[in-house]
């Protein structure tokens, strides 16, 4: 299942090596600024303002930003579609006006392809977002962008991830006619990313002993951050086996908020935008329910009584947020699972690619 | 908080009350069939195919189920909106061709009833689906249905759900033309539940007894039954305090998979359709990372190697399958807070109208 030589091997090193990588995959990202600008002139030459993202995993998280990323620049509905609906129960959607966006690493997941083929026969416009645009799905979709994250190792994916919701923004940027002001906002986050990860390090490896007993644990994000709390929560469960979930606000006073305990670590993510206020109160009720506070984000001292402090720079352009705050939670599962005695880098069960059920 | 006269109140005795109340609920919706037909007909004729579901807790867990019936029954494309992009970040998204369906038991949850003014002052068709048409969201929607489920007085919400994913066929089936076949299927949905349920309820306390130490818990539904398992997820978390997690099949594979032990059980929903190949597999993979099953649904019995079996009736239509699956999760929920020690009808902190954050 690996390619690791166990002889040689550190455990988390090719995890901890990917997050490090991150700011370098961002910049090699704006090195095609022009072709995303290209696919974007496509889509607004044909009309279209239905986006409908396809991805699993990771990719689906952040396909969860792709939805506030294409409804606060262009404006355009963009929602998470659903694969087994076309693929599986062969619903036969009208797909006029629509503009399909693949996500995937590998450009090689099964059902991602077939939908792409699906929706290519019919009609709509097709573009892949993929690492390998000679992939399968690289030669299936009309047009293809490239991620150009590199080779990722890591099985647990990272800086795949913040490349994905990069170019979501740049995307959407250029179809607002904003991609200047997203590409400079991408750069300059790179090099917050850069300065800040070595403090960031030292910050989530004292935080993770301290969190080294828990079995669950709620991740809160609002707006672009939930597609965080979702990656933040996928990261956990994968290299550190604890039950996180993500939760926007709301949903956590919707029920979830009745399970919480002193023995249920809440993870905050407090940014600077509308979604604040909501944040904030819902950590103050977590911990009047008892749950030990992380705050994280680039808000977070605007999160009370937090027992944990995690904060990440404040970007240029708030929308962007979401690639600096991911990264204290990308860091926890790295340490966490250190701390717990497993290797990050060796998951139970997981492969590189993952096949369709 | 609570209505209840403490001195005469049995734990979970309003919680199983409406539960047991779910068959006469599903009647009395169908007595209100003319009305759905009649919305649906104004749907039609202004030519809307892009149906936006907003809610939240089980009102947003029906409103997956929404996504199947309306992409099968009509071929219409719905989606979960976001209400923060709207409400709290003001996104100004073309809703021309957009239909609007507001779920809200109480039908005064603060932000999807600004959800739907602002929606409706910007011309899209809105529609309210309500236990309470003279509610502020009857009076604010263009169009109002009754959910007819009868006073709730249980916090943790069963006949309201079951009465909205009913509704949502219904409305989805008038759509297509085919709203008198899905009326029936429900009345006969509402009957088989009626004679099923004296058995369930004695089979799910057995099963209560065994996951009593249970602390987290994963919940694979794919298809119309993502609905279930997120609902089953949310009635554990409130009622129960077990961090349960709703996936699809793929989901599982795509990260979770790893965390899974012998601590950690897995609740499989299987049904007669598409899906099923997959829940198969998905649940075949849980056993073998160590986790004891438990099968429900359907087609229970085609989930191999589970240590626990909850089969439901097989509905006359396939797609009705989550009115029954939920059922078994529920009691579950009922039976498990008992063997807890906890009162599923008072649940932490929660309270009947959720008010926004």
């Amino acid at each position: 299942m690996s390619a690791l030589p166990a002889e040689e091997h550190t455990p988390g090193s090719l995890l901890l090596g990917e997050i490090r990588e991150q700011p370098a995959a961002l910049e090699r990202l704006l090195e095609h600024s022009d072709e995303y600008a290209a696919v974007a002139a496509v889509a607004r030459e044909r009309g279209l303002n239905l986006v409908r993202m396809v991805g699993h995993g990771s990719s689906d998280n952040a396909a969860s930003y792709g939805v506030y990323a294409f409804g606060l620049l262009p404006r355009w509905t963009a929602l998470r579609d659903s694969i087994s609906l076309s693929v599986y129960y062969g619903a036969e959607i009208d797909l006029k006006g629509s503009c399909i966006i693949a996500l995937s690493q590998s450009g090689e997941t099964p059902d991602v392809l077939a939908y792409v083929e699906r929706a290519r026969a019919r009609g709509a416009l097709t573009i892949a977002i993929t690492n390998d645009p000679r992939s399968a799905l690289g030669e299936a979709a009309e047009l293809v962008l490239p991620l150009a994250a590199g080779v990722e190792r890591s099985i647990a994916a990272t800086k795949t991830y913040t490349t994905q919701v990069a170019a979501l923004a740049l995307l959407a940027g250029h179809a607002a006619g904003q991609g200047q002001l997203i590409g400079e906002g991408i750069r300059a986050v790179a090099a917050q990313l850069d300065d800040a990860l070595p403090a960031l390090e030292r910050r989530l490896a004292e935080i993770a002993l301290a969190l080294a007993f828990v079995g669950r644990m709620f991740v809160i994000g609002r707006g672009p951050e939930f597609a965080t709390a979702r990656e933040i929560s996928l990261k956990l469960l994968e290299t550190c086996r604890v039950a996180a979930e993500p939760l926007t606000a709301t949903d956590l006073i919707h029920g979830p908020l009745a399970a919480l305990d002193g023995m249920f670590p809440v993870w905050t993510i407090g940014s600077d935008d509308e979604s604040l206020p909501a944040v904030r109160e819902a950590a103050a009720r977590a911990r009047a329910a008892g749950a030990t506070l992380v705050a994280s984000g680039p808000a977070a001292r605007e999160i009370a009584n937090a027992g944990f402090y995690a904060a990440v720079p404040t970007p240029t352009v708030t929308l962007l947020s979401p690639l600096l705050s991911v990264v204290p939670g990308q860091l926890l599962a790295w340490a966490l699972a250190q701390a717990k005695g497993l290797d990050p880098d060796r998951p139970n069960g997981l492969s590189k690619i993952t096949h369709a059920l």
